[in-house]
C-alpha cells in the first residue's frame, strides 16, 4: 500500500485547520461579498445584503446533558449562531436546523428541546425556516445555520480597525466560564453521591451566563440607531484575548488593553475567588460569553460613553506595538490567546 | 421522580416527527414566503426570492467510509443539498459546511473531502460562504446548508398538482439503489476475506448513481428557458412512491402511475436481475436517485415531450380516486410508499 502522510487536525487547531481547508477557495458569484473566515458570510441579493452564519454542537464536546436541560439547550444553540449575526451589525431574521438524534431520546425530549428553540425565536423575531431530523448512533448533534440582514455595505467585519480607534466591550465577562466550573464541581459531587443534591446557592448570574447566554441584538440596534458605526466587531465565543488576537492579526494592528478596564460581574468575582482562580484570566480565557467586542473610531467616544452596557477597554495601535495587556499592578504582558480549542478539546462528559 | 411520557422517535417517523415538533411553529417576518415542510423555505428579500435547505449526514447512517471516497463524500454531501433547490425550481449559488470529525480522521483526509466538495461547488457554479468544523468524539458528521435564487414566484411547491396534470420524472430510477447493493455485497465479501478485491465488473453506472449523484439544474434551467412552469415538484431522494405520496397529500390529489412507463437504465435492469429483485421495486422505493419529480399542465405535453431525459410516467387523478400503480400485467395496485426511514434505520456500518 502507498504510505501515506498523516497530519493530525489537533496540529493546525481549529483557526489554522479552517485556513487550511479553505486557502483554495474561489468565488464564482458576483454576489458573494464576503467568503469564509469572519463571523458570517455576506452575500448581495439585489442591493441588500443577506449575512449567514453555521454552527455546530455535538454532545460531549459543547455541551453535557446531565446538567443542561434540553429546553436551555435548543434555546442557547439558537442565540449563539444570531450572536454571530450580530457580530456582522446585521439583524437575524431566519435560521434553520439540522438534528442528529439516538433512539435514547424521545419525542417528548426533543418537544423540550424544540420549546427552548421557540423561546429564541420568538424573543428575537427570528423565523424557524426549515430544516432536517435524522438518526445518529450516538447522541446529540446540533447545526444550526443563521441568517440575518444589513443595509449595503453597513456590515462590520474583523478586518476594519485601524490605529488609534478604541476598543469597546459590551456586558460583563467571564461569567459563563464560572457557571460552567461551577456545575462541573457540582457533577463531580453528584456522581461520586447521587443522593446529594446540587448545591448552586444563588449563584443565578453564573448559571444564567453558562445555561441561558443572550445575543447582544439591543447593542446592534443602538449603535445603528445612533448611527454608529464599529470599525471592527467580533463575538466573544473563545474568550477576549482569542477575539483580541482575531481582530489584531485581521485588521493588522496592535493593541493596548488595561486589565482594570475589564468588566467583570460582582458575582463573577466572587465565585472565582471561591475557586481561586483569577477573575481576568476567566474573562480573558474562558470563553461562552457571547457579548461583543468591536472598535470605533475615537470621534465616536462621547456617543459610546452614553451607552451604560458598553466598555471602553483599551485602544489600537501600530501593528508593530504588539498587543499588550497592561495589569493593574503596573506591568505590561504580551497578551496570549489561550481560548478553547475544539479540536484539542478534552470530552465534557 | 416525576413519571414521564415517552414516545418513541420512530413511532413518528421522519415526516411524522417533523410534522409534530414545528405543529407550534410561526413566522414572524413578513419576508418568510414558504416555511418548514416543503424542499426548501422560501424568503422574500426585497423582491427576489431566496431558497434555503439543510440536510445533515451522518457517519453509519447515510454513509459507509468502506466503499465511500472522501472525495466522493463532499461531492455528494453537497449535490444532495443543491437537489433540494432544484426541487424549488430555483437555482443554486452558496453552501454552507459544518464538520464534526474525529481525531481518527487526519488533514490529508479532510483535504480529500474537500475536493470533492469543490469540485460541486465548481460544477454547479456555487460559492462556499462559510463554516464550522469541530470534533466529534465519533465519526463524521456532515451538515450542509444550501442557498439559492428564483425570481419572484416562480419556485414550485410540493402542493400545486391538479386533476389531470401530466407526472413527470428526469433520468433513470433505482440506479443508486442497487449500486449500494453491489457495493454492500463487495463489503461482505471483503470483510470475511480481506484478500479478495472487489469485483465491481463494469457496472459504473450503478456505482456512479449511488457514489456520485448529479443535481438536475439542466433540467430546471430548461424548464426556465422554455418558460414551462411545473405546477409541483420534489426530489427523489427517498423512492419514487414516496414522492409521489408527498406530492399527492400535499396538492390534494390522487395519481395514476404506469409501471412499463418508469425509465429504468439498462444496466439497473441486468444487476436486478443478477440480485433476483423486481427492478421496479428498486426504483419505487430504492431512494437516493436525486432525479426530479414533477408536475405539468397537459397543455405542456408537447414541450415537455422535447426534452429526451424527462418521462412522463402517469397523471393526477382527482383525491377520492387514490394513488395508484398500473402494472405491466394490467393489475392495479394502491401504491404505497416504503421510503428509506432514516429514523428507523439500521446501521449501515
Amino acid at each position: 500500500m502507498e504510505e501515506q502522510q498523516r497530519t493530525e487536525i489537533s496540529s493546525l487547531g481549529e483557526f489554522g485547520l479552517i485556513d487550511h481547508l479553505t486557502r483554495n477557495n474561489e468565488t464564482r458569484n458576483a454576489g458573494t461579498i464576503l467568503s469564509v473566515g469572519d463571523d458570517a458570510a455576506v452575500i448581495d441579493q439585489f442591493g441588500r445584503q443577506c449575512v449567514i452564519s453555521t454552527d455546530m454542537l455535538i454532545e460531549g464536546i459543547h455541551f453535557d446533558l446531565m446538567y443542561t436541560p434540553l429546553k436551555h439547550l435548543g434555546y442557547k444553540s439558537v442565540v449563539v449562531n444570531l450572536s454571530d449575526i450580530c457580530a456582522m451589525m446585521a439583524t437575524p431574521t431566519h435560521i434553520t436546523i439540522s438534528l442528529g438524534v439516538s433512539n435514547r431520546f424521545s419525542v417528548e425530549a426533543l418537544d423540550e428541546f424544540y420549546e427552548g428553540v421557540y423561546a429564541a425565536c420568538e424573543k428575537y423575531n427570528v423565523d424557524l425556516a426549515g430544516g432536517d431530523t435524522t438518526t445518529s448512533d450516538k447522541g446529540f448533534v446540533i447545526s444550526i445555520t443563521a441568517i440575518g440582514e444589513v443595509a449595503p455595505d453597513k456590515f462590520v467585519t474583523r478586518s476594519g480597525a485601524k490605529d488609534g480607534d478604541l476598543l469597546c466591550v459590551t456586558g460583563t465577562l467571564g461569567g459563563a466560564y464560572l457557571g460552567l466550573q461551577l456545575l462541573e464541581r457540582e457533577k463531580r459531587i453528584f456522581v461520586e453521591n447521587p443522593g446529594v443534591q446540587p448545591d448552586l446557592g444563588n449563584r443565578t448570574h453564573n448559571v444564567g451566563r453558562i445555561l441561558k447566554p443572550e445575543a447582544r441584538t439591543d447593542i446592534v440596534n443602538w449603535l445603528q440607531e445612533k448611527e454608529i458605526q464599529p470599525t471592527s466587531m467580533i463575538d466573544i465565543s473563545d474568550g477576549l484575548s482569542s477575539e483580541i488576537m482575531h481582530l489584531c492579526k485581521k485588521s493588522e494592528v496592535g493593541c493596548v488593553l488595561y486589565e482594570n478596564k475589564i468588566p467583570i460581574h460582582d458575582e463573577s468575582r466572587e465565585l472565582a475567588y471561591e475557586f481561586n482562580i483569577d477573575p481576568t484570566m476567566c474573562a480573558l480565557n474562558g470563553g461562552e460569553d457571547y457579548e461583543l467586542l468591536f472598535t470605533v473610531n475615537q470621534a465616536d467616544y462621547e456617543r459610546i460613553a452614553g451607552q451604560p452596557d458598553v466598555y471602553v477597554i483599551g485602544y489600537m495601535t501600530k501593528p508593530e506595538d504588539g498587543v499588550k495587556l497592561h495589569t493593574k499592578g503596573g506591568n505590561v504582558h504580551d497578551l496570549v490567546a489561550q481560548g478553547w480549542n475544539p479540536l484539542a478539546a478534552e470530552k465534557k462528559s
